[in-house]
């Protein structure tokens, strides 16, 4: 999709170029906020996050921001005190070129760890940057964050005057394939930082947080997002279902994305005895090998979700006499197989989304979660590279 | 290899043969001692366990037995009442074909789930069995447990005067691939039951409880050893390192046969703070899959296995800052890059075997854990299949 002016948020403008971080592409996208932001953001929890990670994490404490450095094609990764030391600089650069405080930028890099920023280019191409920040271009940001996916992802809607905008990346391989994934909203809504923490950091829980391509964590990981207000107070409830609805939306583009991925698998668990048991054995079979490599055969495999169900040994109150596995709505355990119903699940597994549906009968709770297949593709891409 | 009758522990018998379980090979495996044995058995910890599981389970925790029953091509999971009554009723049926009471039997299955055991053709087959066994065949026993493995597996040790012998199946694919992972271990040594649990299990613990092909985990892997004492007595710690190599040489021959696999890894991490630590670690790099490709590609791609290290987020106590990577004796983390290095790094990268080596420098712990490459040969092989 490509967004027009009537659904661009007020109040925000884009500086977006090239570097030559490592190739000639967009690689250094600045979005600033005519006005000081509510924000917010949630990163990565590995133990190797790198500089762009603690220094965002430090400057959202506050609840405040009314810039986001992104600077795709280098991670800026376990590059030791010269990493801190760039990271510290770039900021400093664009604090000083927009005017904006330190304390109020954000940065996240994606891409190559382990090899510094070329810091000399980027000086230079910074320099005279606050001139040169002209009306937003989410589409061409949304391009410019991109390491190998295939699709730009953006997603958009009006929430009573606001506008709500939101852009990602991933998961493409970049050297070395961190599969890292990018989120970032911008709104002019007017909404108070306690309850745009409260909402964003549950809307990622219930998206982004429910999304596994491989299950390899990034070390960069973010997600963030900017409310400047021009655009007035809007209803609590409507903002937060959009702000679901965008998230959703880029999650399944992500999905799709997939490094080698040929379908979305969409695992929903009911009846779980807590949120938390639901997602632990949703994720298991959206992670398991096997039931990836029967979704990527049109394979109506149920042994294989058992067998995913089962790993979770942990939660022994799961009783196997009591699970029902569903295909779309075509129950397969217990099996109570009918002839019509081969022809159909192959039909069901041949879907660009194929949705396996698990009750577990105990209690209340439900988790859905989101991965792709598993294909020769994604060990081509990620086999075929050479450091 | 070939067991040579000098190597074969003395006073066991076996009977194996085509019961029609699905195709015409050996499917069924009789292994009797003339005496009853000390015995011990580890299982998997699936929530879809099958009874072939649970009675093993429970017939084994006296610590005695005097046979154990193999039926490959058929799991026996997830089929309800009728999947325990059948396999009581084989129990018992071998119990009195042979006079052993159903109590001293074990019992493992492996191949496809959620299918019936041939119930009529089992019955026709186990007739007349006790005047059929004969002097035990180690290799067509460990070529009778096989399913879709390409190679058998057998290792066999001298401890004093006794014989030490392990078959062991696995990792190769059946309808659903289970990917079940069968040890069976014989001796003719003398030991007392808490001796034999305590080096069994921590041999169990340390080996193939320390491999992974794929992170799924089956609904029937177990692990048995019978030692009827018909040799004496042996040294306790050259018993214990003989059963060591044994499953050590057994888990290379599964790793080496992984599903479309090219090549072992071999992870080990040390200083940890303890050994829980270590092992943590080190499967979380071993089952990686961008890890995995990278060894395929015979990729020297170190930001993967920091990747790796970085997902197990709860050792808060592991400093990146201190972690030392290496792949065999060559340092890649800290990046202390040398030109001269980087042919050595693809020939590393390009064995048959290939090491990993990582420093957590916070204790003295270690632990080492096996893999296998992923190749477009796994996802043919799993992805192909059609249920």
């Amino acid at each position: 999709m490509s967004l027009t002016a009537s659904s661009t948020p007020q109040g925000f403008s884009t500086f977006i170029t090239n570097l030559g971080i490592r190739d000639t592409t967009e690689d250094f996208v600045f979005l600033r906020s005519d006005v000081p932001c509510v924000a917010d953001g949630v990163f990565t929890q590995s133990l190797f996050a790198g500089p762009s990670v603690t220094i965002s994490r430090q400057n959202l404490q506050d609840g405040q921001a009314q810039g986001i450095i992104i600077i795709s094609k280098n991670a800026n990764v376990a590059n030791g005190a010269v990493g801190i030391a760039d990271a510290q600089e770039i900021i400093q650069l664009v604090a000083q070129e927009t005017g904006i405080a330190a304390e109020n930028l954000a940065i996240a890099s994606t891409g190559v760890i382990g090899r510094r920023y070329p810091i000399e280019k980027i000086r230079a191409g910074l320099v005279g940057m606050g001139q040169k920040l002209t009306a937003a271009d989410f589409d061409l940001a949304a391009r410019g964050i991109m390491t190998t996916d295939t699709v730009s992802k953006i997603a958009a809607r009006q929430v009573g005057n606001a506008k709500l905008v939101g852009i990602a990346k991933g998961v493409g391989m970049i050297e070395p394939n961190m599969a890292t994934m990018l989120a970032f909203f911008f709104t002019d809504a007017a909404i108070s930082a306690n309850t745009l923490r409260q909402i964003f950091r549950s809307t990622i829980d219930k998206t982004f947080n429910c999304l596994s391509i491989d299950t390899d964590t990034s070390t960069s990981d973010s997600a963030v997002i900017l409310a400047n207000g021009l655009a007035g107070e809007v209803p609590e409830a409507e903002f937060a279902s959009a702000l679901q609805e965008i998230a959703h939306d880029l999650v399944l583009k992500i999905a799709r994305d997939g490094e080698g991925a040929t379908k979305v698998i969409e695992v929903t668990v009911d009846s779980a005895a807590n949120y938390a048991q639901a997602k632990r054995v949703a994720k298991a079979i959206v992670n398991s090998p096997l039931v990836k490599t029967a979704v990527y055969g049109a394979d109506p495999n149920w042994g294989r979700v058992a067998m995913a169900i089962g790993k979770c040994e942990d939660e022994r109150d799961i009783n196997p006499d009591q699970v029902v596995i569903r295909f779309d709505e075509v129950q397969v355990y217990p099996n109570t197989f009918q002839a019509e119903n081969l022809e159909k699940l192959k039909e069901i597994m041949s879907k660009e989304k194929v949705n396996i549906h698990v009750s577990l009968n105990i209690g209340t709770d439900v988790a859905t979660v989101w991965g792709c297949d598993l294909t020769e593709g994604y060990v081509e891409i990620n086999g075929k590279y050479s450091t």
